[in-house]
């Protein structure tokens, strides 16, 4: 059966964002500073078109790898509605994305395979779709915080990656504020590290 | 000259406490999921003299060869306060250590080379001292979080060794709450990965 994992870029001090963000974040000098190793990969460079050789090391591997496992991925409003404004044509998802709103709106078809579903029911109906369109692949939990946490709170998720970047965001958004510590184990399945960036991968256990 | 690093234990969501802990905090269920492999490791129970071979693979290194760095030890009163009542007659420490607090009082010398030095006039003039009795070792900033907070907004810390622990700790103290993130840039010196702790040490430059 598909696997349900969330990866995420955080920071030393478990920010995935930025104090005071706007919704045009994206790009921002936090934002990079947590994201920057990724527009180094040559699998990033490709996929976005952005020229470039780009990097083939462990990083770039450790992305391929992650990329090839996606059959869908599931993301909350506010990151759709920043990506909506950052992303290029040609949105760097290339698979169907599940975004969870309120908002009742019709598929939205971006070049290179990228189709964004506007779900309205909930996170597990969303989980319940998503494993029946992701042909076998897994399910990726993209963000933002609050939506990796009710995931991780209902017991719905199977691996935690973690991108650590080696900088700090201060009072920013809190990836595990509000975490339901007590009900969730964690085991280390694989560390890999770079000059750039840390790459945490645990599997989760209900406790 | 002596490097001045912090080490210190945390969760994957950043704490270095449980919530609502007391003063016997030291051998809690949250405690000793952050610091249970240090018990597992030979150098640490031949330390402590709690027999037992135990392990001898990289995290025994890594805890060997960052003992044999410390020259000095500076710690925070409450953390002195809990270790006073916790720790063994031959303290886990055996250099001097240097306990920031208001309280005037005699040095008090324990087994085994640990003699604890009550410092009253601030974080600057406890590290002068420091470094004049290491030796030409390093001394290590051992916690509480504030202290590790004090030390490092006064950029006076060269090396932040953080060994993660695979366990949430939920709403605990946090070590990062409160860092000058403006003020401090990180950088990977080396990342060493066992199955039960992942080890990050990051250099600390001014930025």
């Amino acid at each position: 059966m598909s696997k349900v994992f969330v990866s995420m870029g955080i920071s030393v001090d478990g920010c995935v964002a930025e104090p005071n963000r706007s919704i045009d974040n994206m790009g921002s000098e936090g934002w990079m500073a947590l994201h920057r190793w990724v527009f180094d990969q040559r699998v990033f460079r490709e996929s976005l078109k952005i020229g470039g050789d780009g990097e083939t090391g462990p990083d770039n591997d450790y992305l391929t790898n992650t990329f090839q496992r996606i059959g869908v991925n599931i993301m909350g409003k506010k990151m759709f509605h920043e990506g909506e404004r950052a992303w290029p044509e040609d949105a760097p998802f290339h698979t169907p994305v599940f975004v969870l709103t309120h908002e009742v709106r019709e598929p939205w078809e971006r070049k290179g395979g990228t189709t964004f579903y506007f779900v309205n029911d909930g996170i597990e109906a969303a989980l319940l779709r998503a494993r029946e369109v992701a042909g076998g692949k897994d399910v990726r939990i993209c963000g933002g915080a609050d939506v990796v946490r009710q995931y991780l709170n209902a017991g719905l998720v199977d691996e935690l990656m973690l991108s650590v970047a080696p900088t700090f965001l201060g009072n920013g958004l809190r990836l595990f504020d509000g975490i339901d510590a007590k009900s969730i184990g964690l085991e280390i399945m694989e560390v890999l590290a770079s000059a750039k960036v840390t790459h945490l991968r645990y599997a989760i256990k209900k406790r």
